[in-house]
């Protein structure tokens, strides 16, 4: 124990930076641990999960399909370019070297002189706030979420990101009047748990799936609506779906191409088979798809073929935490901490370490974003680790 | 005024009909008219404009470009065919014959025996709720706006629709708290309207049109922000309205191709040209864009590159009206009835019977939904009439 607690001077952290010329270079640098204040401390991350959201902000919109292999196997670097028309959506971090990794969990080997940061040493926590892909990151000692005892890190690292955004699906379907809903990509780790809670809390889901593996596999977790939209009875079965759990609210992961369109089409399909007087307008019940991710990275599309009664928006788990308040949030969390083992159990593809998170034939691999191949980043695997299968 | 006031046995009444053969059938019907009820009164529309979404319910999603003039002269028909992947945008109003004609004005001409339709008789008012496309129409008497003696019908045909949607717009801004406005073919009836509204209230205005006459003409009104979408600087003008006037809301009648999403994307643009610090989510200032109109009728394409706070959605009058209530509502009309001659001046480009408005000819010259091109229809005018330009 001498050992894990000790503090070292520096440790390496994973940086992307794209340059004025369109160049974007991700590469490990070595950045000092300084010692922690008195509120704070300072946790060995052992494990981080890779979030599309993480590979977001590690490659920007570069074209990672001619990225390029430079500097050394202890210091690994990728570049690659960035297409000219999408440098406008990246004008404010140009020149800029930024941490990635959204969330984590490891041992704290060092705390501050208060109570409440005393209290972590030695303890195994989870954070989340960016900067995890690193061997070492500071943290405020409230910001940690102590995971119970002879909990390993990597059970903890995504305890954050997944278990609140799902649990925040179903907060906002209740806060805006909606009674089920409806999930894409829904075969995802994400997708599982919001399976899990809409089980628990008997809450209508409509499970949208690209493939029928996909499909089988939620089934044997006791989804009932499940639709393959590889199918060719895809629209009928999605109809039938929402007309049986009666759902207007949906969250959409793909983001392009008319995936949303076409639920809102068949959400109006599914209201419309009540009898009522006919309006060219529509009917009148609200219909909802929010946006939170970019799986396909085309325009989104859509015919407006659903009445004037519809909205499609953004959506992001910690502006929405912001708006309904801290008691809610800490209501949130208090679920997830319970809950960590069953109901917000993460699993994963695979470890990797921050110097194979820079190897050009990872990147392929869990730069797919294909749903439920999640990989996690171990940064204190040594350099000559294989890299382990789990 | 004997012949003005008596009660005819019945009338002509515009009728749009799909049938499930796929043909739409636009035609003259002769309707009865039976003897007001006590609270009823019977009006001799004399004028009833032609919106577009009169024009929607009319021709539904038919192909007008190959439209049949069929019928008599006294009787005329319009035919013509529905595309298949159409039909199920339309399957609530299959096999019905439905009247058409959202608003319009004219004399009362029979009232039913209560105090309150009594003193409607001679009257010239203004309605909507359907049906107008007729010479004679049954209305509550509650639901009539009597317009000032002498106010020719012609002024007070378009008093609620274009009226209330612009200061529907306005209200709908302050409610949902922004501080400006977009709108889009701000060159219409409308468009003018909603530049006299934001002139006379102080409020931030960015007007987009389609070409160099239509900005020049709203600048000739005082529009301050007039952006020509046709202009080869059209996304850097547009900016910099936005940056000028900080409108986050837009209104859109377009609807179809990528408008919506430009005006997202150079709204986030304003928003960023304030520095801090840089989120790969974009800005956390929420962007609307509202649809309520479809004068493309191709889908909807949007991209994404701005941030992740922001809503597109359907937005109609009068289930906004509906939601604020009859207190707020009254509030508008009371408004719309003091300031008719003046902010809520409807321009029209001619009058035209009801049996011009079944010619193949005229039809190809109001479905052109020009902007700023407005028809009336007269429905009193004999079939003789050459029609007259106004």
């Amino acid at each position: 124990m001498a050992n894990a607690l000790s503090l070292p001077a520096s440790g390496l952290q994973l940086r992307s930076l794209i340059r004025k010329n369109r160049e974007l270079e991700v590469s490990l640098v070595t950045v000092d641990v300084p010692p922690p204040a008195p509120n704070e401390v300072v946790v060995r991350v052992e494990a981080s999960p890779i979030n599309p959201s993480d590979i977001g902000l590690m490659f920007g919109p570069a074209d990672m399909s001619r990225a390029r292999q430079t500097g050394t196997s202890d210091r690994p670097r990728i570049q690659a370019d960035v297409p000219p028309a999408a440098m406008a959506t990246i004008a404010g971090r140009l020149e800029q070297s930024l941490p990635v990794g959204n969330e984590g969990a490891g041992l704290v080997v060092a705390a501050g002189s208060s109570e409440a940061a005393q209290r972590l040493l030695g303890k195994t926590v989870a954070l989340v706030g960016g900067a995890m892909y690193a061997q070492y990151r500071t943290a405020q000692a409230g910001d940690c979420l102590v995971l119970p005892d002879g909990t390993p890190a990597a059970d903890g690292a995504s305890a954050f990101i997944n278990p609140l955004t799902a649990l925040g699906m179903v907060e906002t379907m209740r806060r805006e009047g909606h009674t089920a809903l409806v999930h894409t990509a829904a075969a995802s780790n994400l997708g599982q748990m919001l399976n899990r809670i809409c089980l628990q809390d008997d809450i209508g889901l409509v499970n949208i799936v690209r493939s029928a593996a996909q499909e089988e596999m939620l089934r044997a977790q006791g989804a009932r609506y499940v639709c393959n939209s590889a199918a060719p009875n895809f629209k009928d079965d999605l109809t039938q779906g929402l007309a049986a759990t009666g759902a207007t609210l949906a969250f959409d992961a793909i983001g392009g191409g008319t995936l949303a369109g076409q639920i809102l089409t068949c959400m109006e399909a599914a209201i419309n088979r009540k009898p009522g007087p006919y309006s060219r307008y529509g009917s009148t019940v609200h219909k909802q798809v929010y946006l939170y991710g970019s799986l396909d990275p085309r325009p989104t599309e859509f015919s407006r073929a659903f009445g004037m009664a519809y909205g499609i928006g953004g959506w992001l788990v910690f502006p929405f935490l912001d708006k309904i308040g801290q008691a809610d949030t800490q209501r949130l969390k208090s679920r997830v901490a319970a809950e960590l083992k069953t109901t917000f159990a993460s699993h994963y593809a695979g470890e990797i370490s921050l110097f194979e998170a820079l190897d050009l034939n990872r990147i392929a691999v869990y730069n797919k974003r294909a749903t439920g191949e999640k990989y996690l980043i171990s940064p204190l695997t040594a350099l000559t680790s294989p890299g382990k299968d789990r």
